[in-house]
């Protein structure tokens, strides 16, 4: 730290990104990206704005967001795009929490939650997830202050079902509420109405306090791209947009926006990637339990899994030598397990096959 | 605004981008953007990185960082690449000043800093540029408040020489001094030593209290792919890191990077471009100066100009009339004036002919 950082940033404990190994030689199982490329179109309109780069992107990233609203069944009002939903969660937390507007979240989350609150001066308060690692819904009801909830919960993988979502926002009419849904299509209940049945997407409309957040980056495989939303109603999108134009005008490019124009109208070749995804996780959990591995209830594209006798630590490392790599979290709840992302068949063969190795070794 | 919105942004009023016309039918020179298209190898490698668009960009920028190290003869720990150059100022803004540490700028300069004061909660202070429009660099020596000046200027496009950069950078050891070089390449002076001889970045070498950022937005005819980036001692830019990997870690895309990479690779290209840019101008002047109009010495891409009997707004608004967009500010130092982006040639005899057509019809 330099003499010059400002002191108001003593405690700040950035967040740290999953390893991005630059060889690419192992199997990556440890970012939650898609094992899927973009469609053709996507990588064809990103092929069309390579040439126009000079020119500044539009601001309002308009016909994405005509897209998305189109897509959500909401108005190109209560849309934001943004650089990532980072970006997005980062607006949400500067621009309805402060010093006297503390906010809420389980202790077992996104870990980027408490490091928000720290760069913008929050004070934060941790729910416990209660012993099988879902969040007891009771708990946030009617507690007056602002709430953040990732629905389905990382790493855990646990959704929430949507009456208990509806509770909580009704219950704290005058508190934000943000549902991170980053997971959300893989929740495993894809209807032809083209929504999950979990999503909160369609309750922002009911009431006035609820942002509902998302990315292309998981079931989009857009995670190079940058890119996320919100959806909310059109007051609190006017002010996540006072903070936008405050920051960061263009957060958006040219290239990630005609990208995601061309995923939203390609929706199905996502959508059937989700159904292959979820075939998997549920195959790779069964061979996981047959296996030994206790795995907690997914409706994500990655499975949170443990076996008793060896160490999370130790199942990640031994991984890390047959060139697998999934994700450790050293906390003490945490630490027995390992995230392991949903990748393609082929991945979650490999998987097995090393899990099979290294209990041989054991 | 919502009543969730944080009372701490009560007086906050956001940046206003120049006008984005949807349709293009307008010769754009309201928004500093280059004429010329990024070169072949930019796009081909923009193409390079569609297909793999599901997998997370590299946080570092790692190719992309080390080549401006090279390119700008600093290491690879003295570089700081964001999403537009908007952001690194942010992150600069947010790291070094706060309620306790105002900063100073000139009262006419880039719309933006007073926006990132007040959405940081930094107090600040504005120096009078002299009746020429000149920094009298004097007033900013030992000021012993943290500095922020565009150079050149913006929207004037004055040169402030290197010598008075340093006598305010080393007079003011306790305080942080940005040096904003949106416009450096236009200086006029590119050399075979392939750095502006007013540019600030090897400063950063000598002192450990000047950040320096640029952008590929005009130069490098970038705009719609936002990179901007900082130079300054690795303290610094460590700082600037930790405000990065606190808001948002993967804040530049994967094609955004292939494309500033590519565009440092093939340098000529856009020094040429450069030049080119700067011909048109003093062609433009001199043709203004017949016309009868005021201008502003610029150094960079764009002039400031008024002609004394039509008001600045009127001349705005014929040209706008005549299909072509420039900008206008209505503040009463600048009101008079309007800011005319340097395009092509054949966009600037266009202009002149409908400077010609306005002046006939007064």
């Amino acid at each position: 730290m330099s003499r010059f950082f400002s002191a108001k940033f003593d405690a700040l404990t950035p967040y740290t990104p999953g390893e991005q190994p630059k060889d690419r030689k192992f199997i990556k199982l440890n970012t939650n990206e898609s094992p899927f490329p973009p469609c053709g179109a996507v990588i064809e309109a990103v092929k069309g704005e390579a040439e126009k780069l000079q020119l500044y992107s539009d601001p309002e990233s308009r016909a994405l967001t005509e897209a998305l609203a189109k897509r959500y069944d909401v108005k190109y009002e209560n849309v934001l795009c943004t650089n990532g939903s980072d970006e997005i969660l980062n607006f949400a937390f500067m621009a309805f929490s402060d010093e006297n507007n503390p906010i809420v979240f389980p202790d077992i989350t996104y870990g980027f939650y408490p490091v928000f609150c720290q760069i913008n001066n929050i004070p934060y308060e941790t729910i416990p997830l209660l012993e099988d690692f879902t969040i007891d819904y009771k708990m946030y009801c009617g507690i007056g202050k602002n709430i953040v909830i990732a629905n389905p919960n990382a790493p855990t993988g646990i959704l929430m079902p949507i009456k208990e979502i509806e509770e909580i926002v009704k219950s704290n009419p005058n508190n934000i509420v943000i549902i991170d849904e980053a997971y959300i299509d893989f929740s495993g209940n894809i209807s032809d109405s083209a929504l999950p049945k979990d999503s909160a997407v369609p309750l922002t409309k009911k009431y006035n306090n609820l942002i509902v957040t998302q990315t292309f980056s998981k079931s989009r495989s857009l995670a190079g791209a940058r890119l996320g939303f919100g959806i909310a109603c059109e007051e609190l999108i006017n002010d996540l947009n006072t903070i936008k134009y405050s920051t960061n005008p263009y957060n958006v490019n040219r290239m990630t926006s005609a990208a995601g124009l061309a995923a939203i109208e390609n929706d199905d070749y996502y959508m059937n990637n989700c159904k292959t995804i979820i075939e998997n996780r549920e195959w790779t959990r069964r061979k996981l339990e047959e296996e030994g591995f206790t795995v907690l209830p997914s409706n994500s594209n990655f499975l949170f899994a443990k076996i008793g006798y060896i160490k999370g630590i130790e199942v990640y490392n031994e991984l890390r030598k047959e060139g697998i790599l999934v994700r450790h979290f050293e906390t003490e709840r945490l630490k027995s397990y390992n995230r392991i992302t949903i990748g393609s068949k082929a991945e979650m063969e490999a998987l097995i096959k090393a899990i099979q190795k290294i209990k041989a070794k054991d």
